[in-house]
């Protein structure tokens, strides 16, 4: 790798910007990027296309080299053959850096690899760092700009997304936007011809925007630089994964689509277990955890309190955390002395704490009972599957107007106060629906996300999170495995 | 058990209704059973309640015994010491069913357990069958009643759900609501002093509104009857049930909500799969198998095709697929030359299609190449993870409005010609949502929901449920093993 730290700033944060295969064509590639860009513009955008005078009302060129001002970033979305000549362009106009959108490189294979050979000489003769080809752009949303052509706003925020896959990349920004955090960097891989997602992981860990490394990957092309720098960086910023291609089929589909080696599934686990990476399973796994790691802490330990609102949830809670690897909490007297204070005669006396259909009205009997649970020295982390949350359609029904201004102020109060305890006692604390429509309203939801108090649909969601946290406080209690190999 | 067949008559569809404890205070139980009563009501309802003239504006009576009517249901939400002299008021009465809401039973021990066969003797004298007690109610929408007091409007539909926890249920309503379907009936057992879960699949067996059976168990009273009656009712009904309390916490938390045994996890597993009932771990699962079973064939066999817009959704697609036990089918060359001809020449040229990157505009290529996936002889299922359904919002910064309205038009009329070739085929297609804004406004999900292609928001899910089929679809083919018996 050659030593050249001002492409990042070229990249991330360019003061001008051509775009090679502009389009006024709804729809298209060439039109999209153009519409991301001027959308999100505080700076100079220079389209170019041959065939037209202006794209969505701003003066085309016909070659990168007409550009009357400097151009710090191209970003390319021409047919694969005219890449390596537009590139040349580039390097004779001074370009800085480049996003290579374009696809049918090494991807396709044949014609395609050595399109890819010629381009990446082009570029390094002219000392234009890319990201690319086959990328579908990237994204800073502290600098405000967008090279996507599909993805529509970005929230800003400070989750980092590595992505070998533009579409994949493209579900997790917009399941995490609706998980109620943002991002601060996206990239779009792509073949990494040239710059490597060992390269962005090296730069997102110094990133002051990013708290949290997301990575989609299906192949690495220098695992041991990815496991010495995720090592390094999970100390004091959690990375997580989706690694992809672990079958058969899936792993030929790999091989046709970055035209990487999906590798040993096995042989993947076990380096990044080693390097303090956690990996999930699917984007929502992803999104949970997100949710989790940016605002509560990691628990001391395994043992979970639930406070239910019925028996069955309760039940069903208590077997998902245990098949999950958590233990169920044994409350101590002075918690069930509190919660017999509290709570009618029939609750369960015992964890899960079922409180056996409180109505909505008993409320603050709930957040009692909750501070109980909290101040237990055997619980660690909280699910909480109580009626918080509930909709104003569904609270219509019951009170009028100013009641349910009041009930959700009281839960507005709470909720603060709660956030403040997590803080005090060290124990996250997880907000479980009860039923679907609880924490639906967006005036809720943005309440929780307010508080950083993460909401799971199911047990079986929030059990996981958890687990995954313990196993990272139980990693950073005990670093100093050797690393796996697996260049 | 007697045989009385008339009180499923007056259970699911009576004349007149009491609620004793019946109540003006809003988030009261007896309060919310009468508004759900009078809000579907066509019927008389007699609130019973000493202590007031009127409930919700109508008449109130001091006891049972002085409605001038007949009574065919009794509701009963009043404290449990009070229970047996209700249900012995109304036995003299001449009342003919009752569902008990009221807690503090068998549950909870002692006391509870001596009130509960003091209940149960009363109401076998007063021949009176009855749900519960601590029931949380119960609801047939084909008679429009509901007993229950928080659920809201129940959307009718082929589904019938009993459920051993009255909020597993009703989060088990929302979340198939929200999924597209509706119920039948919904009974909350409670603790089953009279009638058993078992009573209930019985009739629902031979009830004409029901298509499909869900439940929610954490333990039989007649394992025996239930997996007899099982068996020979999914030869055409598919029963679907979530089984908990198969951890030690949960085990024990079952014994203090419902007073039964769990009983050993690996027992029920294989007691299930002999009696053709499929196991799910959630709600979330279930409803995603409801969605499917209620509209699509079952498949032949596992091998499946894709058709995706990514190569990264493609690999995750196919990864889900074969860890869930299916097999990424092989395409013939007659499909690849017809893929040839419609998709851009970097498509995958395997299975997943890879359509690498279509944009909207090109929404009829994607039918084509669905076609003829469909048509391909060694496919049985399709997952379809392409840009149908895209939110007004995403299209509005591509199309005007008339466009929209066009490009919808056409979505409309393959999605109809898609649920005609789905018959004709006998081969299921889901759709995977490509990311999270995709069928998310309710006019596109309801295009869904009315061609019954059932929308997936993961690959993960889509999966699970296709592998589910081919299970139902093989054991029908095999019927015949002997029964465990875990009475």
């Amino acid at each position: 790798m050659e030593s050249n730290h001002n492409h990042w700033q070229y990249l991330f944060a360019p003061d001008s910007v051509a775009v090679v295969g502009a389009s006024n064509t709804p729809g298209s590639w060439g039109y999209g990027i153009m519409w991301h860009l001027l959308t999100s513009a505080k700076r100079k955008i220079y389209p170019v296309n041959p065939t037209v005078s202006e794209v969505l009302g701003i003066p085309a060129y016909d070659t990168v080299v007409n550009i009357p001002g400097s151009v710090d970033l191209a970003v390319i979305a021409v047919s694969a053959p005219q890449v390596p000549a537009v590139m040349q362009q580039c390097a004779q106009k001074g370009v800085k850096a480049a996003v290579i959108v374009s696809g049918g490189f090494a991807e396709t294979g044949g014609q395609g690899s050595k399109l890819e050979t010629e381009l990446v000489k082009v570029a390094k003769e002219g000392g234009i760092r890319f990201i690319g080809p086959n990328s579908m752009g990237h994204a800073d949303t502290s600098s405000q700009l967008c090279t996507l052509a599909w993805i529509g706003e970005i929230a800003p925020g400070p989750v980092a997304l590595l992505s070998q896959s533009g579409n994949m990349g493209h579900r997790i920004i917009h399941n995490g936007m609706s998980s109620g955090f943002g991002f601060s960097k996206f990239i779009s891989t792509g073949n990494e011809a040239d710059l490597h997602l060992e390269d962005y992981l090296e730069y997102l860990a110094q990133d002051k925007n990013t708290r949290v490394i997301t990575a989609y990957i299906e192949g690495l092309r220098e695992g041991r630089r990815f496991f010495q720098l995720a090592k390094e960086t999970t100390v004091n910023k959690p990375i997580i994964v989706i690694k992809a291609g672990g079958t058969k089929e899936s792993a030929r589909a790999v091989r046709s689509h970055t035209a990487t080696l999906a590798g040993s599934d096995a042989v993947y686990a076990a380096a990044f277990r080693q390097a303090g990476v956690i990996r999930v399973e699917d984007d929502d796994e992803l999104c949970d955890l997100v949710a989790a790691l940016l605002y509560q802490p990691l628990p001391r330990t395994s043992r979970i309190g639930i406070l239910t609102i019925g028996g069955g949830l309760g039940v069903v809670a208590a077997e998902a955390g245990e098949r999950e690897g958590l233990e169920v909490a044994k409350l101590t007297s002075s918690t069930i002395e509190k919660l017999d204070a509290y709570l009618p005669p029939r609750w369960s006396h015992g964890n899960p704490v079922d409180m056996a259909g409180l109505s909505m009205a008993e409320n603050p009997v709930i957040f009692s009972s909750l501070w109980a649970l909290m101040a237990d020295e055997n619980v660690d982390a909280i699910l909480l599957q109580a009626p918080v949350g509930v909709s104003i359609k569904r609270l219509s029904g019951i009170f009028n107007s100013e009641e349910i201004r009041a009930f959700r102020g009281k839960e507005e109060s709470n909720l603060s106060l709660l956030r403040q305890r997590v803080t005090e006692y060290g124990k996250p604390v997880f907000m479980v629906k009860p039923a679907v429509e609880f924490v639906s309203d967006p005036e809720v939801s943005s309440l929780f996300h307010r508080e950083g108090i993460p909401v799971y649909s199911s047990p079986h969601r929030a059990a996981r999170v958890l687990n995954h946290l313990v196993w990272y406080r139980r990693y950073l209690d005990t670093i100093g495995a050797e690393l796996v190999q697996i260049d």
